[in-house]
């Protein structure tokens, strides 16, 4: 690569991270010019000029994957804040934040998405717009149980990898295998305001930033393209958890992956 | 489960978690009510009307649990506040506390108990009761090394699974099998104020929360059975981390406690 | 051990915190005095009197593969403080703290570096010595391209394990692969300020801090024994994260290292 296109990858990020951030000048560059101004360029170019830029995912796909990433591993609440502001910058509303926030519960547990949650709940009140979305509750379908309702998404998502996850709780905590149905499918994953392949979308961002769910991450590998997600679409969500939680997580995310893609040639 | 149940968990969560919190409006609810109520609804409702009501473990012993794994993951700072508090309303006394969040120093290392130390000490100096608990050092018995007093207490709790993990030691890095035996279990596990089934049972809960220590999970599953834990508090453990680091953690915990369960079978 | 030996270890670990902690009386011992003594006299005894007095590393390579681990785990920002002082204490200086923070971002993503570099620039800012460190860019060779300069850099350091992960990315992320070679060592591993056998011992402790990273623990162990380390670095930066990221990390990570070392005999 000439040096000519190394100056296309930091010109090519910095429009992008101007988006995201929406201003012409984001702070990071700025705190980083007096102790280490490469880390500056690097985040500009690599992150936003080089993954970012790639068209697999829309930019309101990228902020999403990387927002539930964010919550998951609850320690980076700067970058948080600063996601969540820049999802809403590039077109997310309100409501598909809080839902994404939300869906992270079932990976990463109450602690992560109640910060995260809390992050949000900041960033919103500092916003003029979108105050108006709806955030509202669930309208729950009072003819159909928590069960039937979480059965039929789990069968419709994870479909055959689910009803293993199930069978083989039976004979150690049968009720784990009740509270996925109920909570996690049931409860979380029949919301509105998030359609099934976006949550499958931030599942595997999730899951492949927390480096410690390998067999969810290929159940829900499965799940994505159960509900009409692509592979090219997994590659890019894996992909870019290279920038949140380092490279092995996406090396180790991208080897579940080739053998879910094995798995259903 | 009809709505009628559903309206059972909320109500029963609520009684539980106002135990816990010490008051009869828990701030949760507020905090969450115009950004996501339903999160607080499903706050009330899974962790504590589900999880919490479930009768094989104590709220002393869920409590305890809890600080152990949140003090492991490090990045629930507001939820470790509210659950050491929660522990003391719940009738543990602040030498259990203590005693947890120094455990944890063996599986999640200084750091995390460091910091959640502090959280302890901010906790306690906010409360009137308690401040006469015995919060002091351990009688060295002088006649024992560590070394001999951790090798009983190795030999005790983990039996053969822990002599394993010592002999893998032996041909790369033996000192790290001497400080096992001192350190760990001759210091730690040696200490009074939180007796034996409960040091595995807070163990079984850090290791299953980080998901990073899988083959330790699994000694310490034999550990607790060894000390007269049942498979029961085992499954228990594993299942309340689903609500603390989400439920991949307590699925992988789930499989590495069913392997112990079959090869004791 | 008698109590004799124990008493050099206390005083023993305690010498060596003062030159850490560049104070007569560390703060830890005061500010857990009235909570939990014994934790501060493990804090001593431990990392201090039994690890870093071990003379296999220096002072100055444990506080760099400290401030790694600390940076990956990004949840313990107040020991990450206090070791980024503390290697500039025993003679690091600021260009290689900066630069173990950089070459992090490979291992833990952006998040994680970018927090710490926050962290360093407020312990640099509070230092009157040290001020004049070169922080400086880096002279880009732009007779050679970021892949070029990658590919050789990863060939020297990786070999072999290093080819296998980029042929194992073709058939489902090149992409990926492009990246390691271009931005992990193009842009990172090639810094100035760092040896490569520096470089890949803090790469080792922040793998094994993480415990999520095992396949790269094992390339990069491969690694520092390619670019002149010893199997002993490797050992003690293994066993050093016992005290940063608890036990079952260090024994997670001695097992990865022995499998290398069976490969390479």
């Amino acid at each position: 690569m000439t040096e000519q296109q190394t100056g296309d990858r930091y010109s090519r990020g910095l429009d992008i991270l101007r988006r995201v951030a929406g201003v012409d000048r984001p702070a990071v560059l700025d705190s980083l010019a007096d102790i280490c101004p490469d880390l500056g360029r690097y985040t500009v170019e690599f992150p936003y000029g080089d993954v970012y830029a790639r068209p697999a995912l829309t930019l309101r796909q990228r902020q999403l994957t990387t927002v539930a990433a964010l919550t998951a591993l609850g320690h980076a609440t700067p970058q948080l804040r600063f996601h969540i502001d820049g999802a809403l910058n590039v077109g997310c509303n309100r409501r598909e934040i809080v839902e994404t926030i939300v869906h992270v519960v079932v990976y990463a547990g109450f602690p992560a998405a109640l910060n995260a949650m809390t992050v949000a709940k900041e960033v919103f009140s500092q916003r003029a717009d979108g105050s108006g979305d709806d955030l509202g509750g669930q309208p729950q379908d009072a003819r159909e149980s928590r069960y039937e309702r979480g059965w039929k998404a789990l069968s419709q998502i994870d479909g055959e990898a689910g009803h293993a996850v199930l069978a083989g709780l039976r004979d150690i905590a049968p009720d784990l295998g009740h509270y996925i149905i109920e909570f996690s499918f049931g409860d979380i994953y029949s919301r509105q305001g998030l359609d099934l392949r976006t949550r499958e979308l931030v599942t595997i961002a999730a899951c492949t930033a927390l480096g410690t769910a390998r067999p969810q991450l290929k159940v829900h590998t499965h799940g994505l393209l159960n509900v009409g997600g692509t592979r090219e679409e997994v590659v890019e969500a894996i992909l870019q958890m290279a920038v949140y939680a380092g490279f092995p997580a996406a090396l180790n995310g991208m080897a579940a992956a080739r053998e879910v893609f094995a798995e259903r040639d």
